[in-house]
Parts: C-alpha cells; structure tokens; sequence
C-alpha cells in the first residue's frame, strides 16, 4: 500500500476524458489491462506479477459507472486506493465478464490490443461471439493521455527526480574501487526505499570500464576499480511516478581518448536539449545530438534512440527516435541520453528528463557530477 | 551478466526436446517470446524489461540450427552467454523474421500465444499471409518441459532455497519492533544480494499484524510492531532459478486466536505435503490442506490456491489448485502455502517449497522458525 490516492491527481476527470475518447470512436466499453493505465485512470496501485498474473483490470462504460475487477488476494488494496466500484472474480474474469456485458447493452467493446495476450484475446473473442458483441482491439488510447502530464504530475515527476538525484550523489560520495557493481546496485536501491521512494523504476544499471560498453549492462561482482569510468543509470518511483537519470563518472583518472568521448556525449545531450520545444519535429531532436556524435565517427557506436517519454512508466511514449513522426507539445516529459558504447573499450552515457514548456523546456535535472570533466 | 552458461544444465539437450516436440506436431519453427522460455533453452540471462521490451527471441526450426535473435543492446551478453548463433534486428523484429522464414522452406510456424501481445500477433499474421506461411498459437509447449526438473536443477533450487533461508534467518535475529515493513523488506533485499543471489524473485512481502490479512501486502512505512505476528514471504534468484517461502512469526507475545489459527495453518501445511507423490491428482493435495482449514470454519479465510510450481519463474506449472486436473510427477517443484486471513484481524500463511521424488516428496526446506508456536 502506497497511500490514499492524492487529491491532486483527478482520476475522475481522466476517467471522463476516457469516456469521451470511447464515444468519439463509438465504443461503449473498454477493458484496461495494462497497469498503468489501470493506476492513471483509478489510484490502485498494485503491480502485475508478470503479464500472465493481473492484479485486476477496468471495465469503463462510455458512459456510466466504471469497475475495478479483481481477486480475493487485492481486495482490502482495492477497496482503500481507489473510489470505483470494485467487483470481484471468483470464477475468472471471463465469468465476471458475461455478466457484465450480458446486461450492459454494450455492442462494441475494445481491450488493449498493446497488453493483452493472444491466448486471452482468443478467450475474449469467444465470449464476444458468444453474447453477439463486437470485439475492437485498440492501441494506445490511454497512453495518449498519459503523454501529456498535467503540472500535479510534472510536480510529482520533477520531485521524483530531484530524490533519485539526492540517492545518486550520496551513493557516489561513498564509491570506492572495491566495491563490485553489484554491491553499488545495491546501495542505490536499499537508499532509494530509505528515503521514501516505492523503489526503483528500472534495475539499476552499474557498469565500470568495458562494461560500460553494454548500454543494458547487467551489474557484476566486479570491483568498479580506479582509473576508469563507471555508468550508473538508475531511476525510482515515488507515489508512481518515474525518474531516470544516467551518469558516467571518472573513478582516479582517467585518459585523453576517456575525456574525448565523455565530452562529446555531453555536447549532443546539450545538443539535444537545446532542440527541445512545442512543435518541433520529435526525430530533429533525435538528429540535432546524433549528428555531433556522427560528425566524429562514432555514429555506429550510438545504436539507441535519443531518448523516450517518462511518467508512470519507465519508458513510454513518445519514442524520441529518429524514425518518430510526432511532434513534440507542451507537457511532455522526455529524456535525453545519447552514448557512445565501443566494444572493448568502454562507453558514456549521460541522460537527463526534460518537461516540454510552453516556449521550450525545463531540464528536470539540477545534478551535475561529472557532466564536464 | 550472471557468468557463463553451467555446463550442468544441457542446453543442447532441452533444444533437442523442443525440436523433437515440434517435429511431433509437424510444426516447421517456433518463435520463442518468454523469457524463462529463451533462458531455459539457451542460457541467455537477459530479463525483458515488460512484455513490450523484449530483449530477444530465439528462432527454433524443428530441423537446424536455432538462432537467437535481439538488439544491438544486449549483442555482447548475448554472444557471450549462450552458443547459439546471435542475429541482430536492425530494421525491426519482423523485417529480420522475413528474411528468416523467406528462404527457410517453413510452411507452419508457431509462436508463444501466451506470451505474445496480441497487437504483435496481428503483425505477424500480416507477414505469415504475406509469405503463405500458416501461423500456429501455441501454448506452454517449452513451459511443459520445465514442469519436470532435472537432477541438475534440482540442486540449484535446492540452493536457492537454503541460501533464501539463511538470509531470512539473519533478517530475523534483527527484528526491532521499531523497524517497518518497508526496512525490513529492503534489508532482506539486500542481503540477497551480499549472498550472491541475482535478486529477490518477487517483491518481498513483509506484513505486520492486521496488514497480514492482505495475501499480496506491499510493505508500509509502518514499524512492525510487537505483540503481533509478521508475515514473511520472500524468495531469491540464484543461477536463474527461484526460491519461495514464507512464515508468519510472533513478534512479543500472541494471544489464543492467533496461536490457534497458526497451529491450523501448520496442521493444514503438513496434510498438504505428506499428500505429495507421484500420480496423485494435485486437486487432492489442495484438498488434503483445504478440508482442515474448512473444519474449522476458516475455509472462506483460505481464498487462494495452495500453491504453484517453481523454477525459473517463481510462478509456474503445476497450479496446486483444487481445479487442476493433472497429477503429480517425479522432479516437479511446488509451493505448500495454505493462508488464513481474517479481515480486520491479520493473517498467518505458512509456505515451503517440495520436489516430488519417486515415491513421495523432499521438503526443500529446512528453516523451523515459528513453525510450532
């Protein structure tokens, strides 16, 4: 448990807004599945146990009274996170499903095509055949709602960061070069639950020397040694919402060809920044830091996107990809994390979340350790 | 990275097995989605991040050489965990599909239907019937050779299993009652991984006196307390496979009602257990547990199933569920855990984990801690 739902976040005006999309595209319900969207629209909390095992689903009527189904084992969580009506499954979903549909006049009802597996939807198309009604398979309708953040959540997101900053800098305070990236790993995340968060947002990537070079390096007990570079890339959730921060930090010194690469990282991230503002093309983001690091012959050694959307999930949209045909708008919290990874050798990645302003952005980030060395 | 693949587990024996399986069922390649799956088959420890985020595939001709298919991110953990041949997806999943299946001769293609999103399943549809290939959604067909451990896995659970009790024994030589469930949660957490394990297999439960009544409790800020019972579920990650346990300790003194119900949970835990060999009906040994807890009028307190395999997921096959319609086998691992759970008042869940041997079962467990009180 997390908490009573916070009035700043107006889930019965997110529900509406569901609602209204619903009615435009004329359909009568929806089934949410996937749990962010599930804790966007109602508060409940609870995670999945893996795709195979929900913690519960939504059922929203274009109009009327939105549901929460699930079991025995979450309903006390249930019933104390979230305001909707909570029913509960005792004989499957599917049971609980026919019921619901058979008499709610409903014609056409969508699942989420994006988080919903085919076995399930095979069972749901059993069920639609069953009771006459029409199965939609719809992707990203709630998503699209979550890309823009209203300023309770940009709030709940820049304080996400500024804590994930303040477990970082007192982590790194205390590196030395025996201890093993796993054991940092540790450290973070053990420091992250200290100081209030509900924990980390992703598995927190340690990586010295040539691991480096692994942009989703797993961490080892490996001793981070000296005279090297170390990559933390580390991220946690505070009351659901997610911050990702990476920085590779100098451990003793470190050599000419180390400094040249870490400094031109940090001249496309600025170059990436820079680009940021309502309008512009999500790929010239993309572009306008991939090119420094093109221009120095190292364009096959950044294999990944600039960056990607952050909020209630790690990583969500919008992709800032270079094969991204959206554009940017107020409201959207994105990262910026180029890198160089050479196999061998080592890598840099340096990332920051930035907000989409009216006129331009505003970097999240306050942390500067090692940003210019 | 967790180091290279045991040579005790035979990964080219399990490939053999799936291909001999495909052949049965004149099935020309399957498409590997699930991590455990891919892991199981190739040693290749990678985790997805969400179902969305694959971290690769493995391409499994009934005939041939398997390929693992992933990113440029993961390319060296790839190479340099598994002996299979590594393809990189540069222009997406799907184009590198084509190019496979296009001179490949396969004319019926399966996929992992229970780990396939079914917005992906539409995409593969679309090239299937652009190639004239027939898809085929298959389920749990790797997941039914993972039912059965081998000598070699047995071990490593059996480790893991010990190594979970010895951090759950340090843990518990520290309780304070001023500490909450949140800290001890993130002590055991990282103790796990001072030990060696990869990492807890599910998010550790810790639940103290009325928040025992919730089976799936998310630690509080909440300090435990005394003069209550704490509920303890935890398990770890060790060479890829999971351990899984939990108590319910008293914490200061217990009145009548707790002790009582505790000595039923017990009473009901050992009936499960001693009900344990080879082609018994798992619905009976749910049953065997279930009707002593329902004598004494607790059987609506006992809402879930008795319990579940155990493996390279902590969830998997056999459900030990009173709807199951499969029989106990030599070398499956699963979870004894009856629960009672009284709203308003707490909880007491009591789970070891067992392998069944020829002629009955091996409790994996060893720890006794508040097993009588």
């Amino acid at each position: 448990m997390t908490g009573q739902p916070s009035p700043a976040l107006d889930y019965p005006g997110r529900i509406e807004t569901l609602q209204a999309a619903l009615r435009r595209r004329k359909i009568d319900a929806i089934l949410v599945s996937r749990p962010e969207n599930r804790r966007y629209l109602s508060g409940y909390t609870a995670p999945d146990h893996g795709i195979n095992e929900t913690s519960g689903l939504l059922f929203v009527p274009a109009r009327g009274v939105p549901r929460l189904l699930t079991d025995f084992r979450y309903e006390i969580q249930a019933e104390q996170e979230t305001s909707l009506e909570v029913l509960l499954y005792q004989r499957g979903i599917l049971a609980l499903l026919k019921e619901l549909l058979g008499d709610s006049g409903v014609s056409r009802f969508a699942f989420e095509s994006h988080y919903t597996l085919h076995s399930f939807s095979l069972k749901l198309g059993e069920l639609a055949e069953k009771l006459g009604i029409e199965l939609v398979p719809l992707s990203d309708t709630v998503e699209k709602l979550r890309t823009i953040k209203s300023a309770a959540e940009i709030d709940i997101i820049r304080r996400s960061v500024r804590l994930n900053e303040s477990v970082f800098q007192s982590i790194h305070a205390l590196l030395e070069p025996e201890m093993t990236e796993g054991s940092v790993a540790s450290m973070i995340e053990t420091k992250m639950r200290e100081v209030g968060a509900e924990g980390p947002s992703f598995s927190t990537i340690v990586a010295a020397g040539i691991n480096g070079a692994l942009p989703h390096a797993v961490p080892t007990g490996t001793p981070i040694g000296t005279d090297c570079m170390l990559t933390i890339d580390m991220g946690l959730v505070l009351d659901g919402y997610c911050s990702d921060m990476t920085r590779t930090v100098t451990m003793g010194t470190v050599d000419d060809t180390g400094r040249k690469i870490h400094r031109l990282v940090r001249k496309a991230q600025l170059a990436g920044m820079a680009a940021v503002r309502p309008g512009v093309q999500i790929k010239d983001v993309d572009r306008a830091a991939r090119k420094i690091i093109s221009a120095e012959g190292h364009g096959k050694h950044f294999g990944h996107s600039l960056g990607h959307g952050v909020g209630l999930a790690v990583h969500e949209a919008p992709s800032v990809s270079f094969r991204s045909r959206r554009k940017l708008k107020p409201g959207m919290i994105i990262t910026i994390e180029p890198g160089i990874y050479i196999p061998g050798w080592g890598g840099v990645r340096l990332e920051n979340m930035v907000v989409v302003t009216k006129d331009g952005y505003e970097n999240l980030n306050r942390d500067t350790t090692c940003l210019d060395i």
